[in-house]
């Protein structure tokens, strides 16, 4: 029995998790890149003031916020959203606009673990600064969708669920009912799929509206509604509209949006969604005091959920296999027969090391089958045998099985050579 | 005046600094991979408990702590060795022994900010588990001076500071000090250099120590120390020794070191250490009480002092400026010189960044000038100008300046090759 274990909703993440983070990040940095996105990172830590007042309730009830030891109010970020803004308007000056910037990093909410929620994550993030038209929002919505075929997932596997908080704003007024519901009325909204019938009716009714008239209003919600019409165009013309369904229920929880909204859901597998955002126009200016009113849109995209739909779905999963196989492993093994040879073989490794192979040895004295099977078990293509023969070193070809000698002079070369060559099958199959 | 800052300690990394820490991180990666390390990630919090039992009191004192929601005591990270021992010990049947691992992640201490000291860093961490052998040692020593070197510093540059706890453990037993003293003592040895001598001295009198006595057996103590034999035999083979110096006032803060212990200091700016470790063969037992008792050695390496370091030294800091070149800026930008053309335009987009390269254009409308200059700014190879020639397209290259025009239907294929060219000069000087 291990005496210490991971604290509830952490994650220790062995080779093989770790493999997995790393083709999601660099598959999210890859399409960010190509979509013209610039990296940026934001602390791990926050003013815990930040997200009270720009949050809205349901994140600051799941804060991991404490008191440092000089008695600062701190937070880890539960989103990076604000920060991204507090950068913004610290700095908006020193760069162009638009800002199309991404980010990748940890995020933390106290929230009860369950399949597809951790309290540790990994979010993706990428926001467009700037630029108030729907073609930032089109951008976006391009991205992840982008993002989501890189990772091998296909079109019957997601859908981009939209929608416009304008839509209900409008709607409110045409009713009659005050702004001062409207914050609650989006909540309800948010709800509606999960909440019984009978209380979501209940609820509206105190603010004055029918569960029906409002069912009947989103049923009549399609991609046939004005506030649609640019971002229709724009997606359509990229060729990514087929991805996209209205939804009007889809509002989003944060208190922070102001127009487009969306979230990615997979479509086989009734997971969380996998992805959300959309347009925060006043943020900027609210955490600048108004010192930056700048128009702005974006989306996160959380590792948990993703990586259980990748798993789920062969097409992403092969490609998750394929970045284990490339990333785990050495290309060559050094096997030291003879201890006498140690120190030529050392300094092979490192002149096969230096020239970018990547290369294992073992580094007490070991029976030569043992050093084999170390090789085989760091999927070592070549082993290179230091023994009796030095200065003839032997190359054993782990796959095809060939081997020859080569002088200890040529190794290195030769050794690049042979890498470069094509192997006749799966070297992992 | 914005409203918000940074909480004291911590950074935001504008896009310039974070292509500074993606390089930095890379290469740490690169490096760690040719020596066949494999990677992982450990939670960014565990249990207070972890820490305070096994760190030594240093670290304990620079916790940030607190009582999660559920009454847990947890704690930010100060370092990884902790978390990779109770990895390591909660999962030992299931890795082949030795493990390599490697790992880079945040790591937080409530220390003064100052230069080279923030509140949280970026470490890297590389250990070896389960391998008691001199060769394990070396193995990570090298692999601190390959990454070194693959930064660009040179021999000049750094130096390896090595020494070997067990010296000083023989040494109080030679004058008859007993066990109890040892942590003290090595606590007065670890600031020899940077405290008063007076006070040095009156603290070894205390345990019945001269200090002329302790500085004459450091200046003794040299490389041909025969704690020191195995390891200079492996790290010459290697044609490594020449970046090693012995220094015995090397002793490492932290309580679980047990032999080898080295730190990794630049030569020319006075800077704090830039990487330290050493090994640790009770660590495992000690978090496992006793079930994974593994010989372990590793270091670790943080992105502050070598951030200073690479930016001070001209070999190093033009492969910063090669990375950020090569990673900020686009490959094309598509000019919509006529909004007539943005449906074409945005298939063009669509098409290229499918086809992998790195693509902008103006999302909303905007005049022809505004969009060369963004082009411009976005360090484009390429301009395509979808305007009154369509369906024609002009291509127009922004470093030679050469253009031409190109059915639409065949412009990716046309971008594709006119990126694969070389450039006539470099594209940022």
């Amino acid at each position: 029995m291990a005496s210490f274990r991971t604290v509830k909703g952490f994650r220790d993440l062995f080779p093989q998790e770790c493999a997995l983070r790393n083709h999601i990040a660099e598959t999210w940095r890859a399409v960010a890149r190509r979509y013209g996105f610039i990296e940026y990172e934001a602390p791990l830590i926050e003013s815990t003031d930040l997200y009270k007042k720009k949050s809205g309730d349901e994140i600051t009830a799941q804060l991991f916020c404490f008191e440092d030891k000089g008695g600062r109010d701190i937070s880890l970020r539960p989103e990076v959203t604000p920060s991204l803004a507090r950068m913004a308007a610290a700095r908006q000056r020193d760069f162009k606009k638009p800002l199309k910037w991404f980010e990748m990093g940890s995020c933390f909410r106290y929230e009860e673990p369950q399949e597809g929620r951790t309290r540790e994550f990994i979010q993706f993030n990428a926001d467009i600064l700037g630029d108030a038209s729907p073609g930032a929002d089109a951008e976006l919505i391009a991205l992840a969708v982008d993002v989501m075929l890189e990772f091998g997932l296909r079109k019957d596997d997601f859908l981009i669920r939209l929608s416009n908080r304008e839509i209900w704003n409008q709607y409110l007024k045409e009713q009659g009912i005050s702004e001062e519901h409207s914050a609650a009325f989006l909540q309800i909204v948010d709800k509606i799929e999960r909440a019984k019938p009978e209380e979501t009716a209940a609820k509206l009714e105190a603010i004055g509206l029918s569960l029906d008239h409002v069912r009947d209003f989103m049923r009549a919600t399609d991609e046939n509604h004005p506030a649609f019409a640019a971002l229709r165009a724009d997606l359509t013309a990229r060729g990514l509209w087929e991805h996209v369904k209205i939804d009007a229920s889809i509002v989003r929880g944060l208190a922070y949006y102001t127009g487009t909204v969306f979230e990615v859901f997979d479509l086989k597998h009734g997971l969380r969604a996998v992805a959300g955002g959309g347009r925060y126009d006043k943020l900027c200016a609210l955490i600048s005091d108004g010192a930056a009113d700048m128009p702005a849109a974006g989306f996160a995209m959380g590792d948990v959920v993703l990586g259980i739909l990748l798993s789920k779905t062969p097409s992403a999963q092969c490609r998750i296999t394929d970045y284990l196989n490339a990333q785990h492993g050495v290309d060559a093994y050094v096997v030291i027969a003879d201890e006498a040879q140690r120190a030529p073989a050392l300094a092979a490794v490192q002149a096969l090391r230096r020239a970018g192979a990547r290369v294992d040895f073992s580094m007490a004295a070991q029976k030569v089958g043992k050093q084999f099977q170390a090789a085989e078990n760091a999927r070592a293509r070549l082993a290179l045998v230091f023994g009796a023969e030095y200065p003839q070193v032997i190359v054993k070809d782990l796959v095809s099985r060939e081997q020859g000698e080569v002088p200890a002079g040529s190794l290195a070369a030769h050794v690049l050579a042979a890498l470069q060559e094509p192997l006749r099958g799966p070297l992992i199959a």
